[in-house]
């Protein structure tokens, strides 16, 4: 057939889009058949006389859409995806309840991203874990690790856990573990035992986005508490505790993500007798507790709880590799119980090769030893992001001073939108997550997260330097206009 | 304090019940305060004229509910865990919506048990698995393996399963593949993805508990359609589809759990035509597929499917290492796309060490290698339950007749009741299920599961016998009480 697209050069519609637009029709409506091949990229270029990267942009997007498909060195062939007789799986589907923050978009050997709260790979003690593996293949117990497991985790797991927790004061007799495929799983868990749909759940303002998102697909109502330097504001957690009577607490003791607040030992007791008062269960959120750089060390909300109402979140997954998806809960008998049934359904058991090796890794002292150079590196990168803070974000920005963890928390001056500023970054192969991610009730536009344990000092120093210039300038550009049109009088 | 129970011989509840109770009442009450200490064993044996035994059941009935800790050496402890002031998990826990088979009861060398689908874990190629693993840890990937992943799964095996769907004729230009951790965690995701609590959900009855209890607790409504001997009851689909209008269906094709039932090509062909007619997606739940021991293979329905109504679920488990926990959905793309959001917030993406390491099990034709000593054994061990059954079960019981997979079916003949004489074969070192767990809307009390493949032949025929002698013999008495027993005349 002969292609004759009406593009229109003067919308606001990219042509690549309107191309696309094109072609999409075609293949909805059934002229363009399944089978069929698109003309090349070069070929409908000169046809059409259009720019090849407009053709390719389109061509990509149908291909992300399924309704062409690309063979290297034959070209493009309309795969029908959405052609006549072809069910409608978006019909189907129910609606994604939140947003969820898209991969960090500069890739590559020279992108610094900020974007993700996780440690570097650099530091990974690969000759230690491989060890361990051997050991564990070498074990007798090898061929039983390989077996079908138990949904309450890998016994010999379950109890360096309960015995650690012991040793440490946080477990009392009628406390018991489970182990999760990480603190994401305990979370979803404990939201599929505990909460009804329109259950109100207090949680921190701003708060990691993967909870958020959790528990408004569950249909729970989130309750934002406001997070400040030192962690959440306890006189309006009893406000809200008063007024809303929620289900659950959620709270993250250390270095909160996303601001790297911790709550002082004072909060903690009081954040704990509120919890108590009202008879509301406190979920203790501590993944990031063992990555304290500075400071002195304070004990968890779930070791005053000798009334069994702490639920303590524990994880490997930042301080060791979060490839290997190993967490825990620590909580009184009955709710372990009943996690497990749900554990069971969900996915009847945690991986258990790596439940065994992440045991020998913590066993044989290897753990420890990697916990001392994680700390030293964190020590530094923190050091580092926030003197690289200091030097480089503009004048009137504020920032967090975490004292361990992944993350800081920056709000730059009016009115510097963070979200609209993101695109430029990316330009500069430098990226960030917008405050609005993390936004329960409240957000700041100039808000963002800045999570450094991924990066060296230098390209710490160095992304600072580029996002430093992008918002100073930007900051500039907005006041010279604001300067030379004086806003019209109010009437 | 004195202790004095006033315990009742004559009672149907056993003394060592009313022991506990008696002291569970005291600890809730306070009357025994925490930390105190409880009279040694054989002490309270002594002054209640009791045996040892039951004080120790009782204990240790006390010690699972948390309410007194042992310490070795030392003696048991008032714990307190229920005591005032504790916060009262069970009146915050959502109740479960159904039964899950406890474990198989009767554990250790000598225990036979029917209980479990699963594989012999003498069978595992333990040094094919462990040069796996040594490839991964000494190839290049090793630290990115580590790192944080994507919830679509590990990118390598990902390609690698939509690589050889399509080789297989099963997947279209429009498929695509998501990682999980195996078929639960895939039932699991589709039901977050597309059920509204109250929505109807087709599956065969019996079916795998795993299956009917995740749904119940996700508010599903089942609706039950007979299986026999081959497979689900078409036409009954088909009046269930017309009369209940459901969202989902879930067949097994291949030797269904627990039936061990097989869809005939006709039966396939006629299950995606009233799938299609009626607009509903069928779910093709094959993770026994690869095990054929007998007979011709047979496509799987997705392989017809052009319109895009059929998701495929398979996995490695069966095949190869329950404890590692990878399995995967093929599926349009529109729908693999939000079960990634979905697997993201349940548990971010699944384990990337047992992906990287099956993953390099089947690339270097080590799975190939190991599946053709499965096969082999499997067609053994059927061998030997098959006969096994035809020599040991009593005259009119009847059995499927699979030819492949780890299970069979067996309805024992009136007025037999296969949950009743569990207990027996428990003490007889002998488990399996009984057909009540399996049961949607139809129940036969003298159904009951066979897992044969995690057992030797010569475990298959002693098992058998036991079993065989333990049926046979209470057919006998009930028959003889019948006898003797004449029916009163009906008024």
């Amino acid at each position: 057939m002969v292609l004759q697209p009406h593009l229109d050069t003067a919308s606001d519609v990219p042509l690549y889009r309107q191309l696309y637009g094109y072609f999409s029709a075609l293949i909805h409506s059934g002229r363009l058949a399944k089978g069929e091949r698109l003309p090349a990229t070069r070929e409908l270029a000169g046809s059409l006389g259009l720019n090849r990267t407009t053709i390719s942009a389109a061509y990509e997007l149908l291909e992300s859409e399924g309704l062409i498909t690309g063979q290297v060195g034959r070209g493009s062939f309309v795969a029908g995806a959405a052609a006549r007789g072809m069910f409608d799986w978006d019909e189907q589907l129910k609606s994604s309840a939140g947003v969820i923050p898209p991969a960090a978009a500069p890739s590559g050997p020279d992108a610094i991203t900020f974007a993700t709260s996780r440690p570097s790979e650099h530091l990974f003690p690969l000759a230690a874990l491989r060890a361990s593996c051997e050991e564990v293949m070498a074990g007798p117990d090898f061929a039983h690790i390989l077996q079908l497991g138990s949904p309450s985790g890998y016994e010999p797991l379950r109890r360096y856990l309960l015995d650690a927790a012991r040793a440490e004061q946080l477990a009392g007799p009628e406390d018991d573990v489970i182990i999760t495929n990480g603190c994401q799983q305990s979370l979803d868990l404990l939201g599929r035992v505990l909460l009804h749909p329109g259950d109100k759940v207090v949680v921190e303002d701003p708060v990691y986005p993967g909870l958020k998102t959790l528990f408004q697909e569950a249909g729970a109502q989130l309750i934002g508490v406001p997070v400040g330097p030192a962690g959440m504001d306890i006189a309006a957690l009893e406000g809200a505790l008063a007024r809303e009577r929620p289900r659950m607490i959620i709270v993250t003791s250390n270095f909160q993500n996303p601001t790297g607040a911790t709550l002082p030992t004072a909060s903690r007791a009081a954040l704990l007798r509120a919890a108590q008062a009202a008879g509301v269960p406190l979920v203790e959120n501590d993944i990031y507790g063992d990555l304290r750089y500075r400071g002195e060390h304070l004990a968890p909300i779930k070791s005053s709880s000798d009334g069994g109402h702490v639920v303590l979140l524990r994880s490997f997954s930042k301080i060791t590799f979060p490839g290997l998806r190993v967490g825990w809960v620590l909580a009184p008998r009955a709710l372990i119980a009943r996690l497990a049934q749900s554990k069971q359904l969900a996915d009847l058991h945690t991986d258990q090769l790596s439940q065994a090796v992440l045991l020998r890794f913590a066993e044989s002292g290897r753990l420890a030893a990697h916990r001392t150079r994680v700390l030293k590196a964190g020590a530094e990168r923190l050091a580092a992001v926030l003197a690289a803070c200091e030097r480089y974000l503009p004048p009137g920005s504020h920032i967090t001073r975490p004292q361990g963890g992944m993350n800081l928390w920056v709000r730059l001056p009016e009115p510097l939108d963070a979200g609209e500023l993101l695109a430029r970054a990316h330009r500069e192969n430098v990226s960030y997550l917008p405050g609005k991610y993390f936004a329960v009730s409240h957000w700041e536009p100039g808000s963002l997260r800045l999570s450094f344990a991924g990066l060296t000092p230098e390209e710490i120093r160095h992304g600072l330097a580029t996002l430093g210039t992008i918002f100073s300038s930007e900051l500039e550009r907005t006041r010279a206009r604001y300067a030379a049109e004086p806003a019209p009088a109010m009437v």
